[in-house]
């Protein structure tokens, strides 16, 4: 077992890491070449423009060394920009996201204080571990719960304590569930007109032999909604349509790429190969096989774009109804309007860059066996993803590798190949899978049906969610894999798991210790680096851009990657819950994870990443229900540690904790989730007389004519174009002098120098 | 163990009861002084006179005996009713719930004959009983699952057919959720105008300091529902009210006593004390004691109803608000109206006689609080309840008694008596809990705030399911109380409780055989008997009648008492389906039960019961799910076995049934549960064309300006003969030859002699 020592080390060597990539960001940052992989969010809103053209920078390499001083400077800056502005300014997702991180900080600051200024002592003063002998202990474990004897009078403080931050959480999470509620309700007050506000999307629509399905739709909203119906947009099934545009942009990559090649080095015209990848194949001449090959594509785009518009069986069974005011949507949306449960579905439309199209035609009774699938093979591949990657890794060894290429056999039998071979490849399968995962579970996700992307995160959340629980947590505190983990829970007394599972806590603390300056300090300082985007971006740059047009394009802001980020939170803040009264020396690594986090996320969201949809933070009631979650594990794994230690009757003291926080989240739920899945009539009608004020003579109609159209048939430019134009819109609401200020600066380096 | 020599003569005594039951059923019935008791629900119709004044049978004993003699008619004649007349005569609830026996036998019919034909010949044949040395065994075990060796291949049979009855159970549910979904529709459809149609329940109204709740509800509903809201309905608090009308209306009765006493006999005033129940205090004239008494609380109660409606505190922050059109009122009831989920709660409203007034009031909080109060007690009651009752029984032995009342000491101490007391005092503790135990759950029910009699009657009906699972079932599965179950299922592998229970529960299937007899058969015997309603009936005709028109107040009609049959229903399902594979020797049992039930619940709905509320089949949803329960129950029970007879194979191919089963549960929920619970628009707006049409006059608001007001500010004759009017009309629609036959003669004679 690891001592405070070896702690130490591995937190300095992680502190440096952590420290080098801090630097390493601080230099590259600078670097006028790098501005846009690291302020693209300011070009994409066009305040920023590129630093050459603007001046005040002539070179490719920033030599102003007083700027490499501050190199922290970004920290205080990511800090200053006020709540309000930070919403306007990245949207009320990205502000909510941070906050997930303050949430962990609102938790653990107290808990951290008040174990350590009752608990440690307690712990320290129990001399179990130093009388006992044959027992190897560390430092840790002297802090920890280990060094109180069984059955001592001790561990009613660990309860009360327990007791104490179990309340401590329950009020916070109420507090923030509060706010967030609100905050969502002002947001949406606030916002201005918008489509999705007068529009609900319309799911399987009934066929009808005798009228087309857009009668139809007229019709059925004449009639149900007389007052209040205004129009309707069709959707085409344009999913080979968005294929074909997707190939064609890359076959214009490769056609740019060797223009841009042909002009640098004008002495021979590039040649290619036509089959996979331009491995193989005949040899041709790379622009004219590249321009013919556009050109085809377009041709057949302009075909398929014509049929896909005339033909009928293109239509889906589903449409956009828009109506006069928001107050009718807000009724349609939330209203049955068939008896039969499977037709005439409505829902709030998603804001159109939300939507997943691809989903918007599947049938009711396909979705709920699809669901039943996905559920099956969340479960498989929770619980048994080991046996195929097993089954890799054996196949992946150097007899398999000689058996399949044998001509590679005298390369491979070197010895310093052969030990990379064997040292490597049964953890790159497992790293692979790894990697892929987060894909794996969207895919499924979108198997499942969701029709926006937003609904599409929360979900592929909730599945990473449970395979971080089981396998990462879990697996890490019962040894051996998951399935093992449930056969051991199936064939156990179900107190018995959480008992075993609660007994081997204590001796885990220092592994969680160094999985969390790992995976949570030096995986954040990566993150702020962008080490991805930066290599792409440089890239495009040297083979893709000619125009400071083009630049833009190559530019890839990224977004939240909320899927795998939340559920990482989700983890800290279990094992936060779970080591508060165990080993409380891990709290302060915690903590640290918290505040780093939310300073970095905080820079970004400010600097770098450019949502794709904005939800009005429509995941919180997820968040709170996994905090939730992880409340109830910590509260059910103490309970058998506390069973274990012959502390039964302070175990049974535990009992009425998880019927508490069922309910508190039972009152939360009822008390705030509706406002983030329904829209009150009320402020809809606010709204609507409002509007009917200032507008009286606004012409809906026009307004929403294009506004669910296909992304395919839509020229993409123009689209960009207006959605800038929104964002500023909606920003020069509240004009702020900062924003104006920045327009030809650094703003890290504004913000230092004003305050110095 | 019993074998087929006992079950038959238990089977015979059994039969023999039930059928002095049906006799004495048959003999009673036909005295036309019990008419009242055996046929209410004519009386209440108005379609039926008393016998004797319509001049058919002249004594109080029926001497015609030729009646006797066909004294099972009552049978075919409860058969002959079509389903839809049925729902005409006795509404939809009663229609519907008479199909639960129904589905009773649509799944064990089939089920019985396929288990006789393959399972009984496998286990006949599988002699591993007749060569085991040193067990006792009998018939019935040959016949079941415990004559098949370990590890058999014939378990496969089992399996298959295992599967084959899940799959036709799922079946046959879903048939008949999307048949009762249909018939439920219609029956909305079909329905009259009624008040409920056009009105929501608002509760929770917030308090506004400047206006009165009155106007606020106006002004919010005029605001936010522009072109639709038409007029509201204030609630007062009229609770005391209501008590004191139901003390007048008992002291009324006993000054009705005293004067038919005096009447008779008069020769000299009958005497009364003023003490508890009479026994005690001075003694007074009776008649004039209860008539100042009666004069005193009538004054009482003008006082407080005046004080009541003039009183603003007297309000209750909730009303009735009613539209103009039904689908306004859908939009109403099925939309959130604020951004604060917990005021301006809008619901559909019960119709006015479902509604429970108490819980008018209650805010959002407290509800919070009150469910989770009431989830621990049930918890305790379901598992504890027998810890008070060892307590009681304690208690009540012999030196208790002697203790407490030392007198007695003489006459307990009499052998007879002594053994007397100590037989029967602990069962009579147990016994009087079980006969309350029904009540308990009531009013558990009505603490956590439901303001429908039918939304309490479902609840409560769900509390008695759980009761009657763990302590009838598991109870007689697994021996020992409910608490030491539960304490063996935390203290076991999970997997261990469903394997010891399964394996115990072959052993168990004459305890069943012989339960089912007793409670399912003689029990429903003793229903139709109605021997409480009976001699009531009689005791009040004695005392209390004067006139026609008080013998029909004396009648009691009684209603179907859902919470406590419904459960019981689910009881004999989750046998049949636990059995159909392990004992079939049972199966036969639970289709007499079920058939008889049907017969005799058929009848009861048509001649006697008369229903307090009509909610429309909404308990469906709830019947549905507890079936689905008991098919997992059942599921993972035989997996259990299998297990233990070292069949894991076989066991591990049980695995997907109950996943299958939630996917069912989950499917038809999202297919038809919508029906239940929510009114579509498109049927709104039909109901709202078609009346626009065929009434252009309708002075709607008139129609509604008394329909929610609290029964004691309504004359109660007045809404008697309201509510028979509102029955005839609607019969009206559909008048039979037989209905207008019926009026002057006994209906079941009157079929038969159609049948001769």
């Amino acid at each position: 077992m690891a001592n405070l020592q070896d702690i130490g080390v591995s937190a300095t060597i992680n502190l440096l890491s952590a420290l080098a990539f801090l630097v390493a960001f601080a230099l590259l940052r600078l670097q006028p070449i790098n501005d846009r992989v690291y302020f693209p969010k300011w070009y994409l809103k066009g305040i920023r423009g590129s630093p050459r053209r603007s001046g005040r920078v002539h070179n490719f390499v920033n030599l102003d060394f007083n700027m490499y001083i501050r190199f922290l400077n970004w920290m205080p800056a990511a800090l200053k920009m006020p709540e309000p502005e930070l919403i306007e300014h990245a949207g009320l997702d990205s502000a909510v996201f941070v906050r997930i991180y303050l949430l962990g900080l609102k938790i653990f600051v107290p808990v951290t204080f008040l174990s350590f200024a009752v608990l440690v002592p307690v712990n320290w003063t129990g001399d179990t571990l130093e009388h006992a002998k044959g027992l190897t202990y560390s430092d840790i474990d002297k802090l920890s719960i280990s060094n109180i004897p069984a059955a001592s009078k001790r561990f009613w403080a660990h309860i009360v304590m327990f007791y104490v931050f179990s309340f401590w959480t329950y009020y916070v999470l109420y507090k923030e569930y509060k706010l967030i509620a609100s905050m969502r309700l002002r947001f949406l007050a606030a916002q201005k007109r918008r489509p999705d506000q007068f529009t609900v999307l319309l799911r399987n629509v009934p066929l009808d032999p005798d009228e087309s399905i857009s009668k139809h739709i007229e019709h059925f909203f004449f009639v149900n909604h007389p007052d209040h119906y205004l129009t309707h947009q069709l959707v085409y099934n344009a999913n080979y349509l968005a294929k074909l545009v997707e190939k064609k942009k890359g076959l214009q990559n490769w056609l740019v790429y060797y223009e841009n090649k042909y002009e640098r080095s004008s002495t021979q015209r590039p040649t290619t190969k036509t089959g996979l990848w331009g491995l193989w194949g005949t040899k041709v001449d790379a622009i004219e096989y590249y321009s013919t090959e556009v050109e085809k594509l377009s041709k057949e785009e302009d075909k398929e774009r014509e049929k896909v518009l005339s033909d009928p069986d293109a239509l889906i069974p589903a449409a956009f109804v828009s109506f006069k005011t928001r107050w009718a949507a807000a009724v349609c949306a939330q209203t049955q309007q068939s008896s039969n449960p499977t037709i005439w579905l409505t829902e709030w439309a998603p804001e159109p860059r939300d939507l997943f199209w691809d989903n918007l035609a599947i049938p009711y009774v396909n979705l709920a066996l699809r669901k039943l699938i996905m559920a099956v093979a969340l479960f498989f591949l929770t619980f048994c993803f080991m046996i195929p990657i097993a089954f890799v890794q054996s196949l992946a060894n150097i007899e398999g590798i000689e058996k399949v290429f044998p001509f590679l056999k005298p390369i491979i039998e070197k010895k310093v190949i052969k030990s990379v071979i064997q040292g490597f490849l049964p953890g790159i399968a497992l790293k692979i899978f790894l990697i892929l995962l987060p894909r794996i579970l969207m895919a499924m996700s979108q198997i499942e049906g969701f029709t926006s992307l937003s609904a599409l995160d929360r979900r592929t959340a909730e599945k990473y969610h449970l395979f971080i629980l089981v396998n990462v947590f879990f697996g890490s505190v019962v040894t051996g894999t998951a399935f093992q983990q449930l056969q051991k829970f199936l064939n156990e007394p179900s107190t018995e798991f959480t008992k075993t599972v609660g007994d081997s806590i204590p001796m885990k603390a220092t592994f969680f210790i160094t999985y969390i300056m790992v995976d949570g300090w030096a995986g954040i300082a990566a993150e702020i680096l962008r080490l991805v985007p930066l290599v792409m971006f440089h890239l495009k740059n040297a083979f893709l851009v000619k125009t400071d047009q083009d630049r833009d394009q190559a530019m890839d802001p990224g977004c939240l990657d909320f899927p795998v980020s939340e559920p990482r939170i989700q983890l800290y803040i279990l094992l936060g819950l779970v080591y508060s009264v165990v080993t409380p020396i891990l709290l302060p690594f915690i903590l640290v994870f918290f505040a780093f986090s939310y300073l970095v996320y905080r820079h970004q969201i400010i600097n770098v990443y450019n949502q794709k949809y904005e939800s009005g933070a429509a995941f919180w009631p997820h968040v709170h229900r996994r905090v939730i979650i992880g409340l109830m594990i910590a509260q059910l794994l103490l309970m058998g540690l506390f069973s274990m230690r012959e502390a039964e009757q302070s175990s049974a003291c535990l009992v009425a904790l998880p019927i508490l926080t069922l309910w508190v989240h039972k009152f939360c739920q009822g008390r705030f989730e509706s406002a983030f899945v329904k829209f009150p009539l009320q402020d809809a009608m606010v709204k609507d007389t409002l509007e009917k004020a200032t507008e009286p003579n606004l012409d809906l109609k026009a307004y929403l004519k294009d506004a669910y159209v296909h992304p395919v048939f839509k020229d993409s430019s123009l689209e960009q174009i207006t959605f800038i134009d929104d964002d500023e819109e909606s920003n020069s609401l509240v004009p702020t002098k900062r924003t104006s200020r920045r327009s030809s600066k650094f703003p890290s380096e504004d913000n230092s120098e004003s305050d110095a």
